[in-house]
């Protein structure tokens, strides 16, 4: 069996082709080159042929040196009845200036006489010659056969043809496509397999999850004998997506001894995966295999005790192999042990059986049933324990915060804050215009704190989340804020809730300043220590 | 082979261990209701022995019938040394008044020397007293078999010795539990069918998704001859979750000729699924395979050009099977006959080379760039269109709003919004307040409209949707607002973008009474032709 497993990442071509994407040329440019460090083998990254602003990106990578992964182009055979050299398709793949191409053609005979309406024997002609034409001018060609498994469940012989024909034209490699993503794990192994023993060409696999399946499908198909396998880093792309590259990579890596990275840049299969997200404007599905932020989050309390004394009781791989962390969540499921530890990084002398345990865990559920969430925001539910056993003094009193906005006609607008407050017995009164009312609200604060807290200009924020809770309610819902926040060295992350935006905005707000503050103050305790 | 699949729902026990799930008794009620309709065999609710919420919950089941589902409580097997009589657990249990009752205990004999530190014998003891003791009491019994299958790889004769003694117990049904997530589907397979042809007792199986193929495991151990099948209906649970049911069900419904709920509920699926989520207060992965909004949605280019000659060129199957819908989604890769489908419903006469048709498509770029997305809010791109078609007339003209927040303290928050409009030469001033700023823009707003539109009473809000667009620039980061609304008869979505979340909702705002007026006005045109 071979070792090496090909990846070819498409997030840049299928990936685009996802409900809600839409990249620009500089998000491709990063994309390019976090894939590459990974040592991804191949990034499509653009179809030159049927989208100006993906040549104007390939125009744009010509200077740019990549280390492992080949810059590749993707296309199509010629048009029926033309001459391969006259379709402008195929020259846009060649002005791509990439070192490979990656073009599709027909496998599927229904395909071949009902949706392009041509003869079974010129798609064969179209193969053949477009591959051809491709290797004449040097490069490597990617024959991706389209509907590879309907058409060989419904036609195998002509199926099989449509490979031989890329075969003859001097593919690479031919990869059969799952594109309408149906298709059943045992299905694609037997199917796969025949390909690989009949042809004795490099064979790769390309799949979609509409059944769910993608990944065991694609794992199914290695297992047959493909070397390449196509997908996308996060998993979107037309319709349910392609198959998820990440849960791929680190599958076939970790437990069935492929190596389809670089073996040092599996640590960074996580971060890579929250960059691609966000540069791509999703939201990760956090329950992903792996990479998500619950893949290896805790909760149940056997769950917990498990972990506890031992990780591989509840753990699959060790998440720090995948860049990932355990984490252990608070609720009203996971059992005072979770609260416990919490309290007692405030005050180590309080026993499970103290009763501020048992109130601050009455506290926690009612606060869960008001919407709050302290599963993300640890630091909010620390100062809530700080101010239950009377570890916390308020850094100042708010005597109002008055919010102004106006709107003239769509365009003209202005959103101005004022805030007073008092810092022992000192009144401090300030006003600042925003980009929008929390936005002004959060700047006239900080300006009238940093007169007696000057390390509050240190603090600025990082993330800022909304969330309406109740759907149902519409604008008079409640909304949860998170808004996370850094001073340079660490990170912290508070809630609030309320049903104006507004106030749960302040509420997270004053929560990150006075948990900056008494982190501060702790420091200079620790070091006098 | 068996055409008759158990489905067992533990949406309510395990995907309560989900990150961020909290049911109410009144959330499970309805879940237990639902899930009831379709025909799920059984509906595991709850872990009475370990949550008094889950104990009071079933107590409140007692007099409810349920048509198809067979309530179900769980627990665990006894504690080690001690009388399964005097178990506080298997008390609780009982106390549930279940017809069934689902115990799991150990088969991986690390875990009963090391998590629960007993011995190989007296956890072979445990799990045949506790089901004796309970089948004594007249109850069902399907025995979860925790870790099988890495027990089973790591000692198979002590597994094995494990679901002996539950079928000596008197188990009805061995399911085998995938629990970490990360096995392979040979090996489930495998493994599946050898207890199968060894234990001549009913076989389930329970899989999670740590490895990303939780339903081709599932899919691969009812081919092994599992015949119950358990999961969470839309895949939530410890970790990366549980199989999800809704997949497995059509897989197995639609393409493996199995009878997992009632045929004529199939239709159900995806509604149930989203009634599910919004219960569970978790938004929908939109990519989920059958059920998703995305999951049937096209937008490249030739894959429109395919399911408009031939649904199945692009579609594994007809959507509307499981009450999902075909969706043909506007961007710049779906090319211009989408867009000018949507231009031709206002003029059918322009074509695809009138110069509106190129000048539209620039438009939605540019907006699109500016961070809307239509692709859920067509009805904002309809007013769009009519715009630069001069099919739009404006129905009232604001002269300003202003908005007025004030917070004395945490707690006491008023939220008050002016609006200032007029319509033909008519002023009209209205103030309102709000539970926060954009309730009492809103309400202001409609009060403003309703003297001259008394038609808008009619109208409300279904869905108020808020997403941070740009998280690195935090709270001056432009939010995108989606707002869906209905007038009892018809339902249509608006989307407005700006820094200002304030702004942002007024521009959909009145986009939705906008696209409101008009469709008024079409419908009495209408009448009079």
């Amino acid at each position: 069996m071979n070792k090496k497993i090909e990846i070819f990442d498409s997030t840049l071509r299928d990936g685009a082709q996802a409900e809600g994407i839409s990249f620009s040329v500089e998000d491709k440019i990063k994309i390019v080159r976090a894939l590459d460090a990974l040592g991804v083998s191949y990034i499509e990254a653009g179809n030159p042929g049927s989208n100006p602003k993906d040549l104007e990106f390939f125009l744009r990578m010509k200077n740019e040196k990549l280390k492992h992964g080949k810059l590749t182009a993707f296309g199509s055979t010629r048009r029926p009845d033309t001459q391969v050299e006259e379709d402008s398709n195929v020259q846009s793949l060649l002005e791509a200036n990439t070192p490979t191409v990656a073009i599709f053609g027909k496998s599927w005979d229904f395909h071949v006489t009902d949706i392009i309406k041509t003869t079974l024997d010129e798609n064969l002609a179209m193969i053949k010659d477009t591959i051809a034409f491709l290797k004449q001018r040097g490069k490597e060609v990617i024959y991706d056969a389209e509907h590879f498994f309907d058409g060989y469940k419904n036609n195998p012989d002509y199926a099989l043809a449509t490979l031989e024909a890329a075969k003859l034209g001097g593919a690479d490699w031919l990869v059969l496509c799952e594109t309408n993503g149906g298709a059943f794990p045992d299905e694609v192994y037997n199917i796969t397999k025949k390909v690989c023993e009949k042809l004795g060409v490099k064979v790769g696999i390309h799949c979609h999850n509409d059944g769910g399946m993608a990944v065991a499908n694609t794992i199914m198909a290695v297992e047959a004998g493909a070397t390449q396998v196509q997908g996308t880093y996060i998993g979107f792309g037309e319709r349910c997506g392609n198959v998820n590259l990440t849960t791929v990579i680190a599958n076939l890596q970790l437990k069935r001894e492929k190596q389809c990275i670089l073996e040092d840049q599996l640590v960074n299969l996580a971060s890579t995966a929250r960059m691609v997200a966000e540069i791509s404007n999703v939201s990760m599905n956090e329950r992903e295999p792996y990479i998500g932020n619950s893949a290896f989050a805790h909760k149940g309390g056997m769950h917990i005790d498990g972990v506890t004394k031992a990780p591989h009781s509840f753990e699959h791989i060790d998440p720090r192999r995948v860049g990932n962390k355990r984490r252990i969540l608070m609720s009203e499921v996971s059992g005072k042990s979770t609260v416990l530890s919490k309290i007692q990084k405030v005050n180590p002398n309080i026993k499970k059986n103290s009763p501020e345990t048992q109130k601050l865990i009455e506290r926690l559920k009612e606060l869960e049933y008001e919407g709050y969430q302290f599963e993300g925001a640890e630091s909010t539910f620390e100062l809530i324990i700080r101010k239950h056993l009377g570890k916390y003094k308020p850094f100042f009193e708010l005597k109002y915060y008055k919010i102004i906005e106006e709107n003239h006609a769509r365009g003209e607008n202005t959103s101005s804050a004022l805030v007073k407050i008092n810092v022992d017995g000192k009144d401090e009164m300030t006003v600042a215009e925003g980009v929008g009312p929390v936005n002004a609200l959060d700047k006239a604060l900080r300006k009238a704190l940093e007169t007696f807290y000057p390390q509050l200009t240190e603090v600025y924020l990082t993330d800022y989340k909304v969330r309406v809770l109740d759907t149902t309610e519409t604008t008079d819902a409640k909304v949860r804020v998170l808004i996370e926040s850094t001073d340079g060295y660490n990170l912290w992350t508070t809630v609030g809730v309320s049903t104006d935006i507004i106030e749960a905005s302040w509420i997270a707000l004053v929560d990150s300043i006075e948990y900056k503050l008494i982190k501060d103050i702790e420091e200079k305790v620790r070091a006098y220590i």
